[in-house]
């Protein structure tokens, strides 16, 4: 635990996880929101349903009745849009790999009191909207403007401050034509959970980006200091400075668990054949490069066979030929590497990383060979 | 502890949980499993993805085109049957609410490690599909059946003994004309996790009855004696007995917590006005006749206001007025009664039941009045 931890450790004593257990608050968590599981690897568009889940309030219960989305800020035209007139805009779709950004969180010792994921806290799906800029561009976004807030429905208390669940994005972000005001998942009507009647999705960044059950959109002249922006998404690297703001999905590699699986401890028992083992990759930051398979726990590496992704920015599947011959206990790892020479880290995290964020920490799936 | 858990205990120690803590494993259930987000109390049918979903081994991964379901044991004309050839039978859509059986497990101190469940492994689901009877009558049940056994696909390890998931019914069960296999829920094709292609859907019963994945359905001459019938969802009472086997759900109600939630511990947060509690109650054995609601702790109860339920096997839709007038903390919590006088009570379970199941403790949402 560096300075830093022990500083905000001091300041906040039950924020704080236990090392080597979980609290029934943080299983509290668990219970509502819920990972991808990791058979989901199968899938291109991950099916409804097993898509991962957080959400940091209540599920917004909205009827389409009397819903509508109001732009304003910094724009020449503030307006309110029913989800018709959103809806009758030219429509675009967009395969997405979404990944939270406290994914791999519950590995860690220090960790933060906060959703207790694993590493299942991903999923790609079919988003269908219209793109975000256009729709600002009709609202005339003035000189100035250097951010574009999102404003949900869902309200609650965290970190001790009571706030609507908001965040931005840079108005460069905001232009790019992929950026989505989103009102179909996987082909039909957004259900409660995914953010009904309107999210945002903005491709490449983690999960925490793409607002749900949107209330409003805001342009704004100076950058957004909100809780979810500075506080509850930042990665605070000493007492003094600000931090940083956690935006892009660094890459990561999963795999599709082999053999048959034991209930309770999820270990898995394989038999001495040949057997493929499959899996995604992806990275917001560049597309993925290369992943690599261990099925002696890092000691060796070898390259797994790259698939087609489904989309720009969605996950890369990948295959790789394991025939184990002799029976006893393997830990099988695959690491993602990006175009832009990204890799993945052996360590979950660093000590200066208490909430978990951004953490890519490498995959190991244990098997027993009988 | 009683005698009998400690004799179990002492036959399995890692088999069971830390009291007052969660383990990894059982986070790793949590993280793949989920329960409804309590929000979800708010429909009438769930929306697919917040309707709770266990799954013992994997989601299975099955292609249409290779699928067919077998049709044995003690019938006339054993057969074997395509999608197509099931869904061209008469259809027929039946509302239920589904219940884990392991409900609330996770509140138990002494309990056995397995999918920690606080309150909201629950849902409903518009299932549609044929009656089973109508299909086993065409293939022709002999006489001195008396159980149907109903495999799936999904293999793996539990309690040491690896299996197949599968389970039985009686044959007086097997014939209620609401019994069917499904391959339709909430209007569309089972996703993966549901069981795809088909699955069996015994309305009243808890969840484990209904198994997915299907593979082939036999009718036995002699009661089932596999691991998840006699070992998995039975109450051992003593260490001679063989226990009670868990079929039909006890009485529960749930309630949309109000307010809103601290984002970690879900304490909610409420003003001092006037607002309307609202839930659902369900049991199994008998329809919903009372619900009753306590502001106090259960120190008071009031009778709250029935609302029609969404068919014979769903959920009783219930609310009550509620206006605190002091600031301070309630203790929240619903109880349901049954038109065959089976209640809820206090405590969730008795100590001979450490695996919890079929336990209906009371539900207790803590709410801060500002």
């Amino acid at each position: 635990v560096s300075a830093t931890n022990t500083a905000i450790r001091e300041e906040n004593p039950n924020w704080w996880a236990d090392a080597n257990s979980v609290s029934l608050d943080e299983l509290g968590l668990a219970a509502r929101n819920h990972g991808m599981p990791l058979e989901g690897l199968a899938y291109d568009v991950t099916p409804l349903g097993m898509h991962y889940l957080l959400t940091h309030f209540d599920v917004s219960e909205i009827s389409e009745d009397t819903w509508s989305l109001e732009i304003g800020g910094h724009v020449e035209h503030p307006q309110r849009l029913t989800l018709e007139e959103i809806s009758s805009r030219p429509r675009s779709t967009q395969v997405v790999t979404m990944e939270c950004a406290g994914n791999g969180r519950a590995r860690i010792a220090g960790r933060m009191k906060s959703q207790p994921w694993l590493e299942e806290a991903v999923g790609t799906a079919s988003w269908t909207g219209t793109a975000l800029w256009g729709l600002l561009e009709s609202a005339g976004v003035k000189d100035g403007a250097v951010e574009v807030l999102f404003t949900g429905f869902d309200r609650g208390i965290q970190g001790g401050v009571e706030h609507d669940y908001e965040r931005s994005i840079p108005v460069a972000e905001a232009r790019r034509s992929e950026v989505i005001l989103a009102y179909e998942i996987n082909g039909r009507p957004l259900p409660p959970q995914h953010g009904f009647p309107l999210r945002v999705v903005v491709p490449d960044w983690y999960g925490m980006t793409n607002v749900k059950w949107l209330r409003s959109i805001t342009v704004l002249k100076e950058p957004f200091r909100g809780f979810q922006q500075v506080t509850g998404y930042t990665i605070r690297t000493s007492p003094e400075s600000p931090g940083i703001e956690v935006t892009k999905m660094q890459p990561r590699s999963l795999m599709i668990p082999p053999g048959i699986p034991e209930f309770v401890s999820r270990v898995r028992y394989a038999t001495r054949s040949a057997q493929q083992l499959r899996g995604r990759a992806w990275s917001g930051l560049a597309p993925i490069a290369r992943v690599e398979v261990s099925v002696d726990g890092g000691r060796t590496w070898d390259d797994a066979i790259l698939g087609p992704p489904a989309g720009p920015h969605a996950w890369t599947p990948w295959s790789y030929s394991w025939e184990p011959r002799e029976p006893g206990e393997y830990q099988l790892q695959s690491r993602a590497t990006d175009a832009a020479g990204n890799g993945q880290p052996f360590l979950p995290v660093d000590a200066d990383n208490p909430q978990g964020l951004a953490n890519n920490g490498i995959h190991s799936v244990r098997v027993i060979v009988r």
